[in-house]
């Protein structure tokens, strides 16, 4: 079983990939903190909680309580943390309180936020339910909500103390949730590993496959490889001063793409999707990487399609971009690959070199 | 000037004390991000800008954006905080932005929480305005704001860059804020500093002057010696595990009356005047401490009064203690002095002696 460790200079834990997991959950997070009185809070949406509450609570003897935040981006908001902050303090949580954050990366991100701020900071734990979740964001430290003004404006850096990712959980997710998810595997890929491209491309039919009876193996594999990535990057630049960057690959004009369709048309990988093969294009346009490693990549990730289209001019995504959280007075930085499995930060692109590839991006959208 | 210095884990940074710093506040915190861009936006209330603007932004070339947040506790809460963020976002703040915190302990709290999670966290600088901000709250990290359940119960550790505490300012507190805050002071005394105690006995009335042509110094030396208590204690011990707990001396029967008493009737420092008393007399029950000693702290604790009265049974005070956020799955520590200037922390103060001492300080209540 995948047990990949992070560790960073504030934190230090394991991320533990492996089918069948939740049955066995109560024994994993006791020994957290051992000796220590255990209080866990479970945060889930209810559509998660009917289909997983009964492996979730096999292994424990009292159900611990359970707190309910509905599913949906537009939920990611300071308003529901005050919410579940009061529901905590009501049920007595104390700073010996243990979230549980059993859901996808809405979930994660307002519960690591809620755990980062409810008494200037308690425990939690990620239990992600998505792809994405258990590939990325439960991982890493990064939590937050939504302003009316920009996503993932308001936050705090606060590891969990453990992620669990049961591989089984994927297997009620809508398709096109996996797949999205799988975007930033082949980011992964792209930007760190060379040989887990290598096999999302050998393997695609495996991995997408959704039937009942299919080995979840594949799948289970590339989840692994991609938490290594994530968990090596994050281990050498905790709070992106660097490295980490990288991690932001295909998500300047991603982002661009999801404000522009306001969060509702394209899901976060779908959107990113299109963003890398944009960035990708900048990099092909200054020889940074070779026509044919750029025609691979772009491939792969329509190869993990269908990508939605949407409606938005070029000029319109160009100028999102400066609203970039990720902006320091004015300069943004940017992530070109340079090979299948390396890239290069630049601060440098230019506005008309961004045009031309939004452009051509939406061409090839056009087109197909 | 006193310039004394925090130096924590997390952080490092002075405390400066002056009468007549606003003028020059801008070299100042120019000074403090060398060869950094400097996007500074200040957070006050209308009051305060209204009386002290002038001074502020006299070394300004370009006067920074003033964002405005009502005067209050009862504003101290998350929708403040997401409101300021909006307005913060909408204005153009990224990363490098420089809050400046201009006002009393609601502000520079709900700044400090603001600059905790705004894009994950970005810098401060705390300019206290009243007694209490500037001997007490703009110094040592916390941060936050309160829940419908409770006071500060959300909230973050995060260090300003820098304190400013302009003396002046506290010439247009009211008296009553201004005798309040000393109870701090007196507090910091009794913990810690045998010679400001002494000095607040001796000068009592110098001290307390708010005539117009008083002579500002001996209140200055108050804050000054004030400051350094607090910056020690924090400097020793960040994360409140042991040392850092002294300072809630007075705090436990306190918090349970501003809880009574629905935070209206009582200014904090006040509620902390009586818990003190109450806590006093636990220790003399207890004979940790000499009756003189006791005698000398009751009476200086009185001396800078009036306090006002209240209505509230020892039973509800003492049940209201049990819900203090500093208590650990049930057990609470207790802050007890043994001299003038030294105390000890105990955890096994028992429900009947909470109440004992509790109706001692009701009765003196009553008698006065
Ligand atoms: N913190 C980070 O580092 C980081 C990184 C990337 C993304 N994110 C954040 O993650 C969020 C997106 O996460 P997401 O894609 O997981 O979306 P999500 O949490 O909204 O989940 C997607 C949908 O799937 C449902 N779902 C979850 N698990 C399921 C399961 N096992 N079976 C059936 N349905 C299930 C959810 O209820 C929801 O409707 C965004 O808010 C984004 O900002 C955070
Ligand atoms: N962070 C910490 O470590 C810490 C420590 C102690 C207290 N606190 C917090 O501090 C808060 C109390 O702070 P406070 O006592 O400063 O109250 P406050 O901020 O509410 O200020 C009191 C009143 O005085 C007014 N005022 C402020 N400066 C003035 C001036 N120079 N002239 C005239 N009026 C002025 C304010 O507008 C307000 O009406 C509480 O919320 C408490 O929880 C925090
Ligand atoms: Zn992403
Ligand atoms: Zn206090």
């Amino acid at each position: 079983m995948p047990v990949i460790p992070v560790n960073t200079p504030s934190a230090t834990y394991n991320v533990t990939i492996a089918p069948n997991l939740l049955p066995t959950l109560h024994s994993r997070l006791r020994k957290l903190n051992p000796g220590k009185p255990f209080r866990p809070f479970i945060i889930t949406s209810p559509n998660i909680w009917s289909l997983w509450s009964k492996p979730f609570l096999a292994s424990f003897k009292e159900p611990p309580t359970v707190l309910f935040h509905p599913a949906g981006e537009r939920h990611k908001r300071m308003a529901s943390v005050e919410s579940l902050a009061q529901q905590l303090s009501t049920a007595g949580a104390d700073r010996d309180a243990l979230l549980l954050a059993f859901g996808g990366g809405v979930i994660g991100d307002i519960t690591g936020f809620l755990a980062a701020i409810y008494m200037r900071g308690i425990r939690y734990v990620q239990i992600p339910t998505t792809l994405l979740a258990q590939v990325d964001s439960s991982i890493g430290g990064k939590t937050g909500v939504n302003l009316a003004t920009g996503k993932n404006l308001i936050g705090s850096f606060h590891h969990p103390q453990a992620v669990f990712a049961d591989t089984d959980l994927l297997r009620t997710l809508p398709p096109a949730e996996l797949r999205a998810g799988l975007q930033e595997s082949i980011k992964a890929g792209v930007i760190y590993d060379a040989k887990l491209f290598r096999y999302m491309e050998q393997n695609a039919e495996a991995i997408l496959s959704t039937k009942r009876n299919a080995d979840p193996t594949p799948l289970a594999k590339v989840v692994a490889a991609s938490v290594r990535v994530k968990a090596e990057v994050v281990s050498q630049d905790e709070k992106e001063s660097g490295l980490r960057m990288i991690l932001n690959f295909g998500h300047t004009i991603g982002h661009a793409i999801e404000a522009a369709t306001n969060y509702k048309q394209l899901l976060h990988g779908e959107a990113v999707a299109w963003g890398s093969i944009a960035a990708l294009s900048v990099a092909v346009a200054r020889n940074t990487i070779s026509e044919k490693d750029a025609n691979r990549i772009a491939n792969l990730i329509l190869r993990y399609g269908p990508l939605p289209t949407f409606k938005a001019t070029a000029e319109k995504l160009v100028s999102l971009t400066s609203r970039d959280k990720k902006n320091r007075s004015g300069i943004r930085s940017f992530i070109l690959p340079t090979a299948i499995g390396k890239v290069e930060i630049v601060r440098n692109v230019t506005e008309p070199e961004l045009l031309a590839a939004t452009n051509a991006m939406l061409t090839l959208m056009r087109q197909r």
